[in-house]
């Protein structure tokens, strides 16, 4: 691990580091909040959505401040393989490079790097474990679209490992959504039942369950209809019986405008659980 | 004035808007933050630092949480006159775009369009009072690096237009500094005695004073000899009987990352003065 930048921030260190991953195949670069300590700390993971780095939520997303106060190490992965040898479509804002929706991906030539899946949920634990102090026994994870509905499927397969999950504005069911459906079938082919392992509602329509989750989201948001559609994971939830509080903010937008301004009732929510 | 967008943050408005500005005659972008209110609220100016647009702090200055609790606007203009007929040295961030050092200038081809210190302490004054709900009776002045500069200098020169005024890591003599001596000398003159209205210490020396300072400067702030030297304003202030209150914050560098860590601080400051 490579430390490319850190920094002093509400007395605790933003740092900024980069890997050779395996199961992406290339360099992957992450950032980590470490709050002041003198214990280990917990773990909160942040998924960012499509065409965020690690960087949009680091500049914008203001969790510095009461992650500091909760003293909670906060973990901002990239959303997808990047480089000169990664297949991409670089006039897609929904597929390759900053979409990398984690999955695993299972068709040619993208299962070669496309796993972002293992890449957040396996890959990045282990190093973050080993070189940053803090307690995997208690995680956290939430994020923003794309990465929303990461966190929310990533915590419904592992709610052992996972204490809290939270989301701004999911996409609630990727397979069916306008903009996701389409980058589904390129890393997952085209049969849509491999691709129920990596959509919210379907998991919870298989049985799949987490405590409790909250959500997020602004009324004002463009993809309110075509992409993200909060009712469906409400029906979803609804049907088995899984708690959600889900919060309609009116008049905020898809923006880190948003995602900041209700930072800290996450930060808070999830503290609670871990 | 045309708005280029507004967002709802932390219950108020984040807008970006463009207007034709006769003293540095092209267009200027400029941020304003409007809290939640029923009645005008007064106003605290951000200028920012070199190679800055409104746009740095609006993304990561972490303002809008206290200043919405708090019911002041924040407005944020641009660093200089943009765009492709305004007179520019692209390969130095020092000078031109990105760099206007809050001065009018005196010399070809820069008077033309050069004149950011009018424009902030003049004409943008005139178009927020006009366009916005604010009580310019209430006015407090703030930036950071040469914004920081700037702020001191125009609250030195207009103590009572302004009730507040403080600084992150300012330039404190740029007369005599590395990175803006050689500027002043284009936008001024070679006659050093025309950049004395535009050098925090040299206003003190001539008589200038304001009620009083808030500096915060970082102790690892990589400019801290070269640029910034804290203790050219502290000597300058004591040997004038000018109030400061001088932080140097243990750790911190130059960046936003040290900007938004003591920004509720200098919020709260200048409200206590508003």
């Amino acid at each position: 691990m490579e430390t490319i930048s850190t920094a002093l921030s509400y007395g605790g260190t933003q740092g900024v580091y980069r890997h050779m991953s395996v199961v992406t195949g290339c360099d992957m670069t992450f950032a980590v909040f470490m709050p002041p300590h003198d214990r280990p700390v917990p773990v909160l993971w942040y998924l960012s959505g499509l065409t965020c780095t690690h960087a949009n939520v680091m500049d914008k997303g203001e969790y510095r401040r009461v992650a500091a106060e909760l003293g909670v190490a906060i973990v901002c992965p990239d959303t997808s393989p990047r480089g000169a040898d990664i297949p991409d479509e670089a006039d897609n804002w929904q597929f390759g490079s900053g979409a990398g929706f984690y999955v695993d991906a299972t068709q040619t030539p993208y299962a070669e790097n496309y796993n972002m899946y293992s890449y957040v949920s396996e890959e990045l634990p282990a190093l973050i474990a080993a070189e940053f102090d803090v307690d995997m026994s208690r995680q956290g994870i939430f994020g923003h679209s794309m990465g929303g509905h990461g966190a929310l499927t990533i915590a419904l397969k592992h709610p052992d490992r996972y204490k809290s999950a939270s989301a701004f504005a999911p996409i609630t069911q990727p397979s069916t959504a306008d903009w996701s459906s389409g980058s589904l079938a390129k890393y997952l082919g085209d049969d849509a039942s491999g691709w129920r392992q990596y959509d919210a509602v379907a998991l919870l329509e298989d049985g799949y369950r987490f405590d409790d989750f909250l959500v997020d989201q602004g009324t004002a948001d463009s993809f309110l209809e075509s992409g993200l559609r909060p009712w469906l994971l409400e029906e979803a939830c609804k049907n088995a019986g899984q708690k959600l509080t889900l919060r309609m903010q009116e008049g905020y937008d898809h923006s880190y405008l948003f995602v900041s301004s209700f930072m800290e009732d996450h930060l808070r929510w999830h503290m609670k659980r871990l």
